[in-house]
């Protein structure tokens, strides 16, 4: 987000740049908040932006501005470096945010990195990158704040000062002697009790917490139904393994949101690692498109098939493209709802039944509303009113039957316990498609017999 | 959610309801987590939910669980009652959460209800009320943790030590004289401090705050680039006047991101206030199928110019559903992947054209293959491979052009600062469908003319 004030300051650094007053360059650097040059980079050409990491020479703080890159910027970033100058910059990093980077790497070059890190650090990032992608093991942080269940608050107080390069803490988790998690206090009880007291006298022992092995999803939902600034981690021993901070969990959720839109339209969200090489861009999209391509092929057949059948039918053609575009629309906005609302956790497994009867109730109402109009509408373009009720009785079967789809193909999905997104966008409207159509004509052509 | 641990839960309380134990009720009651009887709550039947809201007598603890309500069941859970017993439970609430929940009824049952309620929160609710929905003073807290910057660090403890019903306090913020942000004070520092420090002396001067009328969405995005548990809120004066806290982010994060998904599909997130009142959620998605529906009439014009006008118009007629479904799948996929992209800061106003020439070259790829794949199947259908050419031909230019109608649109609302939103799912696949079947049928003509 550019905010007047940061392109301000953007020009100045662009100014800086041009002059090549490398000193005033570097103390404007030092002022500024790694989130901040982060955006400023984003916002100048590749030159300009090598010679900002020239002027900073810290690398800890190259390491906290890249950290504010996106994804493809990353990417972009490290890939002309040698593996030896990105694990100087992965040393200075929490090894959860060196792992996640690493993710971006394939495996080969992965392991060239790790052979030029710091020892300690690359056990710790080889154990994170074990976790599967989405898993609470791999967004952890394993550098988490932990003491005894005996220790008292004044010794508690001495560790906190000591401990200053442990980011964000906000609880203290109490452990037992076998590393298992016991307990938490917040930095608030620490201060609000007398120094003698020991921990397990003053702790919450009903501490909420997760396993490595929960999705990152459920881990949000956590953080979030019970308020929380960072959940613990724990293995299958109880023991404690990592913590997940609230910043984490709202990178989660954002990710997670983009990910469900990015499968509405048929993508994924890899495509954002690929800046703005069209073919690879275009291999993610295309599944979708061939889907789209079988089942309109088949639209085709249908329009084919009744072509012969239906006298009527150049009167009819001419609103195939809205039984189709409506039919899409309505069973796109139903199974949207539903996918969206389970994600949301507002839809429930067991009101699945009732939650389709009531698209499919505002289907019927949203087809007899259409329906209506069309039937006013047709006489006028084709001066025959037996068309309009006729195509007007047609657009009703078919929004609600586009309604019932909408529901059911994301509800059944989601009974066999099959991701509901499969049945998102393309594939609800080329079904859709094909169903409106055959309803479209079947009913005109049964109207047409009778009236 | 409903964890299995929860279900088992539930099923007590289920037990219990039937079973009419009261006092063991109360008991189960006691022990859960609002956050969970919330849960609990949205599982049960409406006659077995009365009992529940009757076991808990402190209405302090049913006001925590209201809190955990979606605004659907919150409408319901206050519809039935009358102004003075609402204003008794909206008294034990924070005045930024009796606010939000005021929001949702009209201003007459509001003015019914602040009557009752105690007056110093009616003053507070009123001021929240006063701000504009999305704005940072609707969502803010007015309940905040302020010392004057003169406070020792010993004053500051014991001052904690009394304000224990302030929720949720990470940072001290330090105010002067005519009570305005000078500089903040987490928690870790005050203990890391000597007694006798002054809070100016050690408090961070370089504040980020943010303006009661700034956009909530961007307050979440602030929160989120610097990584705050809590960010305060400041008048045009620079007073402090509130603070939001990272859990109301969370929430702003996920509901913007449900905005506009149900903007992607033409609603809008009110209709999840209506529960199953299918005529009033008809209502609210009508507008979008009502665009469709005129625009698709235009198609239907453009097939009914073209029936007269080419010879093998009923051999295109049968691609014409491929030509349109696909045209809205890549259109709508260009225009989401702006949309959502400018929400997430990942695109900025100025690399617009770039991400243009972008899209339009991943529609040309789409374009290339899915037209030599239609190329080689169409005369396999209809036995003329000069029909392969024209009809591939024509995919190629309509699929490339929705790709820039995809892109084109939404970002030239952006450039006159409209929503682009209102280029989203519907009307993208609704214009694509008018330009897809012109230049389908007029390169088809063009084509089948010279060849």
């Amino acid at each position: 987000m550019l905010t007047p004030a940061l392109r301000v300051k953007l020009e100045t650094v662009k100014k800086l740049i041009r002059k090549n007053a490398k000193n005033s360059l570097q103390r404007v650097l030092d002022k500024l908040h790694p989130a901040d040059i982060a955006i400023i980079i984003k916002n100048l050409n590749e030159l300009d932006r090598k010679k900002i990491w020239d002027a900073i020479e810290d690398k800890s703080k190259i390491a906290s501005i890249i950290l504010e890159l996106d994804d493809s910027q990353l990417i972009e970033f490290f890939e002309p470096m040698q593996p030896e100058e990105v694990a100087l910059i992965l040393n200075e990093m929490e090894s959860d945010d060196a792992a996640n980077i690493l993710r971006l790497f394939d495996q080969d070059k992965v392991n060239e990195i790790l052979k030029y890190m710091e020892k300690d650090d690359v056990e710790a990032v080889e154990e994170l990158l074990h976790y599967p992608e989405d898993s609470a093991g791999a967004v952890m942080n394993p550098n988490f704040f932990a003491l005894h269940e005996d220790t008292t608050v004044k010794e508690a107080t001495k560790v906190l000062h000591k401990a200053e390069d442990v980011e964000m803490v906000f609880y203290l988790y109490v452990i037992d002697d076998a590393e298992r998690l016991v307990g938490v206090i917040s930095l608030r009880q620490l201060i609000l009790n007398p120094p003698d007291k020991k921990l397990k006298e003053i702790m919450t022992t009903d501490v909420i917490s997760v396993t490595v092995d929960m999705d990152r999803e459920d881990v949000a939902k956590i953080v979030e139904k019970y308020d929380l600034l960072a959940v613990p981690v724990v293995d299958e021993n109880r023991k404690l393994v990592g913590i997940i901070t609230v910043d984490d969990v709202i990178d989660i959720i954002r990710e997670e949101a983009t990910e469900d839109i990015y499968k509405m339209i048929g993508t994924t969200d890899d495509e954002l690692l690929l800046g703005n090489k069209a073919f690879k861009i275009a291999k993610i999209r295309l599944p979708w498109l061939l889907i789209t391509f079988v089942g309109e092929l088949v639209s085709g057949f249908v329009i084919t098939f009744f072509q012969g059948k239906v006298h009527e039918f150049a009167i009819l053609a001419s609103f195939m493209p809205l039984v189709m575009a409506m039919g899409g629309n309505v069973g796109t906005q139903s199974s949207t709802i539903l996918i969206r609302g389970m994600a949301l956790g507002k839809i429930d497994k067991n009101e699945l039944s009732r939650f389709m009867f009531k698209e499919v109730r505002v289907g019927m109402v949203m087809g007899l509303i259409m329906g209506i109009l069309l039937a006013i509408f047709a006489p006028f373009w084709h001066g025959d009113p037996k068309i309009g009720v006729v195509v007007g009785c047609a657009l009703f079967f078919a929004l609600s039957f586009a309604a019932f789809t909408g529901t059911f193909v994301p509800a059944t999905l989601i009974k066999f316990n099959f991701d509901p997104a499969v049945a998102s966008g393309p594939f609800i409207s080329t079904l859709n498609d094909i169903t409106g159509l055959t309803i479209y004509f079947s009913v005109s052509l049964l109207l047409l017999s009778v009236l």
